[in-house]
């Protein structure tokens, strides 16, 4: 066993940065991932991002592979979904995030993603762990609903150890007693991962809180508290969305996020890369 | 989307009986899987099996592939974990139950195994879930650590809807804030459940206390609550043991458990299977 | 600081025994304590009381003042219910419990009950925690709705520690994730609180699930894993209750759950109280 | 039952602002409350409370009655740390908050503090409530360990029924699974409660967090999602500290963190009240 763990701030002093295209994470600036829960249509999806991209958008996020509590929810699009990703990318000149639930789809979605994404549900599969440690894509890890910053730490240590050093951690919020929002967003963990590692740190307010309005002041807050970007889900027409609708924000709502954020970003002297 | 999920007392009125073997589970005898968390080496395991039959135990259980939070823990032996299950099984007449994680392993371990188990942190592994629901093995499906019933019983769907209908739920306790026990054993689960769905229930009071102390009144506690039978961790010198140490019951303890037991199973009026 | 706390059972090893006029709570005797929710009216509590007499009840309950979520909800009929329980328990001949929720009225309650409740809200009121140390009158602490075990025991170390010696815990559930059931039934607190504790231990499943359903086989498991008695709400229409409907047992149902729990006092060689 | 709550912001559209001396709480700027977590002594207190007034501190806090978790801890010393507070108001001119915790010393902790404070463990405390809710002074109630914002707004319309319109919310962090921090805070709760009620809320991001190095990162997320101020445990010694120790700033890291916060008053167009 190693002296210190791989993800760890003793093992690494400096702050890793992920690269991917021109977009840097975990360089000081503030990255701005956003899309819609859902690859859901052609039309959707492309006219999105060149609009989200205006806004200051660094990444599209878009999921193809769903992983769904019920069989009979909407699972994906699939490669369908993972080819409506590349033509946007092609529109908005937009790197593209989506996610990998199935070991044996691992280089499909290489080929399309530029950033892979193992959700909450799959924090513990190590064998997918493994697999995404054997390649050369940045892969985001988001925490499990109920794991421990440690268990969540150990999960990227899969990752880090087979090979692959480009790990970024997703906060997407955890599991409390609390039904008024969807997720308990720990905030706690943002400057507590910082502390304990050197791995890039994305806010994911959309799920961490589940309900549109609650959205902005928790994405301010976690950048606050010294995330290095935030994930936040947009959809232009929340009622007909596929999955998420209740927490995605309408195209003119995150714009006037972005707007707030701006000058957010100016105070706590980090640059603004969009 | 069905009328009614397939998990449901609903769709189907009388409980599903599994056969492994001479072993039904869910026909109102108390069944009893026990064995080491890890199946470690070959003396160990054969010679446990044949001692703990004596004792009445009914399924031999024992991990191969061993889903661990760090991956400097022992990661399980493998094929030849899967190769000394076997054995055991010669030797002792017991069928035998066994993890998959690994979608790629589970012919694999269909071909070693009696009944597979998907462990807690693949709960919600939708494409190794997917097929297990292909194969022709009865499928123990654990509770995720904070998985709500419906999550759990709409993972058991994912199972069902692919056509196999032998799949047995294990309640192994739920993560809460309490610190002094691992988990917390969620005895509501087990009405509910048995109110809720057709298929047969299985408590895990080793994972579901973490301390051997526990193990039996919560075992006990189990049945009488209408568990169709437990799963109990058993090792010949748990001080050595290479997982789950401080909740294995050494074979006098367990002897000891089985013992009580059997008053009991004559009390609720259930034939006694060993 | 004393060497060690007086709850523990490296403090006092015999199991502490209280008495309430014959019942005795601890001595290995199964103890039923039952009862509406709230004392809503005369007629009601008198008729109940004899009827479930009947049944093997030991100990009559019923709130006189109830502490609410709400300020808008029924608060108890305060006196006027002290003096309705006391009229129940001429008729009945059992003792009666009742909760104690300020600390001006301690002089009040006790002079009408014969075993003073601390409910969950109060657990850490610690004022009135040494008030009900300085009272002649059985004490039963509910643990708070998410205490650890050692918070519930050092609350009940601020009532011995005053000179009331008797004490009797409650498990009534614990908040989680959960939505299913009102709360998770922590049946690991059982032997837990056995294991640490010289002081008995009762079962409330009505509040440990929140559904009818559930009470039998929660109270059957919780007796198993070693509980000196559990307390059930009955109500004679619980759809017309004013507090706690959905967990409340008819008349008959009860019966029925008592003749069923008749058989297992005797299994484990419980003396037959009633 | 009125039609909408006292506590909501269907009932009064226009944000409550509480006003303690030169104080306005909830009128847009950020108010700093700060101090020890117990009153230990006379010098410590005034000097600190001169020391931190010089840091913009806006109000002092500091425990003379304090509930604690086990009978053998500090309990806080009572009348005379009444007193030493008054001294300390005198000697720097800050109004003062404090606990109470018995009914019977409102109008003693009435008659010392210009803020009282109800602590998590008295949320549910209804007669203290009640009692607090005809008193005239300023209540400032902190969410209970693991209430739901409902119960939180609840517990506080218990308060404003009685004829006290001046409530201040505190959230403090709630229980969970997660044991690298005390508590996990919960920042959804900062503009959720914001949107459904018209009361000021101020963050304890000491107890929120239980861990020194997460105090200013927690703090300024709190006030990035629209938090009325913050309350931070500030101690001259903390390894020498009574109790919270672990969480207690140095008052050179409170006046790096006030420096660091001043900026970000600013940018939020809240006017710097210090």
């Amino acid at each position: 066993m190693p002296q210190c763990k791989l993800y760890s701030r003793e093992h690494q002093k400096d702050s890793t940065v992920v690269k991917v295209g021109d977009v840097s994470i975990g360089d000081g600036t503030v990255v701005v991932i956003a899309g819609p829960c859902s690859v859901e249509n052609r039309e959707q999806l492309v006219g999105l991002s060149v609009q989200i991209k205006e806004m200051g958008v660094n990444v599209l996020r878009g999921g193809a592979f769903k992983p769904r509590t019920s069989p009979y929810d909407f699972q994906g699009l699939g490669l369908e979904g993972l080819k409506i990703l590349a033509e946007a990318r092609e529109a908005s000149g937009l790197p593209v995030i989506t996610e990998v639930m199935d070991i044996r789809q691992m280089d499909l979605v290489c080929r399309y993603a530029d950033i892979i994404q193992i959700g909450s549900r799959n924090m513990q599969n190590t064998p997918l762990l493994r697999e995404a440690g054997k390649t050369d894509k940045p892969v985001m890890l988001k925490r499990g609903l109920s794991s421990t910053l440690e268990e969540w730490l150990l999960a990227a240590e899969y990752i880090l150890m087979n090979g692959n050093k480009q790990v970024i951690l997703c906060e997407r919020g955890i599991r409390s007693f609390e039904t008024y929002t969807r997720n308990t967003f720990d905030i706690n963990a943002i400057p507590a991962i910082k502390h304990l590692s050197h791995l890039p740190l994305i806010a994911d307010p959309s799920h961490g809180t589940g309900r549109r309005e609650l959205v902005g002041p928790v994405a301010t807050a976690a950048l606050a508290a010294g995330a290095d970007g935030i994930m936040i889900e947009v959809h232009p027409d929340p009622s007909k969305a596929l999955s998420d609708g209740a927490q995605s924000l309408r195209p003119q709502e995150f714009k006037d996020m972005m707007n707030g954020l701006r000058n957010f970003r100016l105070l706590f002297d980090k640059k603004v890369s969009a």
